[in-house]
């Protein structure tokens, strides 16, 4: 039985919605309105602060997820997905208030999930296989699951980043905790 | 200079309530309303499941933080804070739908704010030293800033719990995903 059958996934699509509707609510919850050093600090040089996890997901919003779910619908393995640069919100959020950014990324996200319901997919449909331009052959399904995990990955960072900030203000608990040592 | 004095620290009272004040309203983006297989999934067996989770803050806001915290200042160093039970929200919670958890949840951490806020710690309360029954003497300050990364931990898990749920279902994209191997 191949790995992408029905039978042998744990994925359901309107269970991947379900957590992908709800990111833009749950980095609000996170970080909305909250004293700057909690959203400027990070985990030292050439690591992300939570404001700069929020652009590369507005990132992720215009050129990752749809785009490439759109392109394995339209072009199946014939050309490889754009390469997705990981740096291009440090540039593209320059300056601009996390507010606008959580604002941005809930509309991005909201189109998403209306393209993405408007495609209506079926089992066929998640079995269908794109090209990435690493990792070779994926399939529309493992698209999606990867979607949700890396949404789940960056509240993780954020809720990380953040609880290192305090790494050093914990005193002997810090042996409990293992997110200040990460 | 010592580690507890105010300007060897990067801990404030206003930016770690900040924190806790939207633990309630970020487990409710995260959680509330989701499909059960997301809440009772776990990480394998004595793992705890996002519902579990819940049930754990519930019971250290009924016994830990605030206790303790009124133990430092009534008691000093002179009795140990009561060990903390680990495990007690799995008999406490057994049955009970995850929204009353959440509501419970958003209830006793209004009410620990509150008390916090009654106390009116300046930097000379936030140096006073409690006992740990196995840590030895740690102090006020250490506790608020334990229970902010306590809470961030908390969040980090339940991401992390969910993401590997799609362990499987991410394909090679997986090489890229620390989350769901970790």
């Amino acid at each position: 039985m191949p790995a992408t059958s029905p039978a042998a996934t744990t994925f359901r699509l309107d269970e991947a919605v379900a957590l992908l509707e709800r990111t833009p609510s749950l980095l609000d919850a996170q970080l909305r309105g909250l004293p700057e050093p909690w959203l400027s600090c990070d985990e030292g040089p050439k690591t992300w602060s939570p404001f700069l996890v929020v652009g590369h997901l507005i990132h992720g919003e215009k050129t990752d997820w749809i785009p490439r779910a759109r392109q394995i619908l339209d072009k199946g393995e014939t050309r490889p997905f754009e390469p997705f640069d990981r740096f291009a919100q440090i540039e593209a959020t320059k300056g601009r208030p996390l507010a606008d950014l959580l604002d941005e990324f809930a509309i991005l996200r909201r189109a998403s999930l209306d393209e993405l319901a408007a495609m209506n997919l079926g089992e066929k449909e998640l079995d269908r296989r794109g090209r990435h331009p690493e990792l070779g052959a994926v399939t529309l399904r493992q698209l999606l699951a990867t979607w949700v995990a890396h949404d789940l990955d960056h509240v993780q960072q954020i809720a990380r980043v953040m609880a290192k900030r305090y790494a050093g203000e914990c005193g002997p608990w810090s042996a409990y905790l293992r997110i200040v040592r990460e």
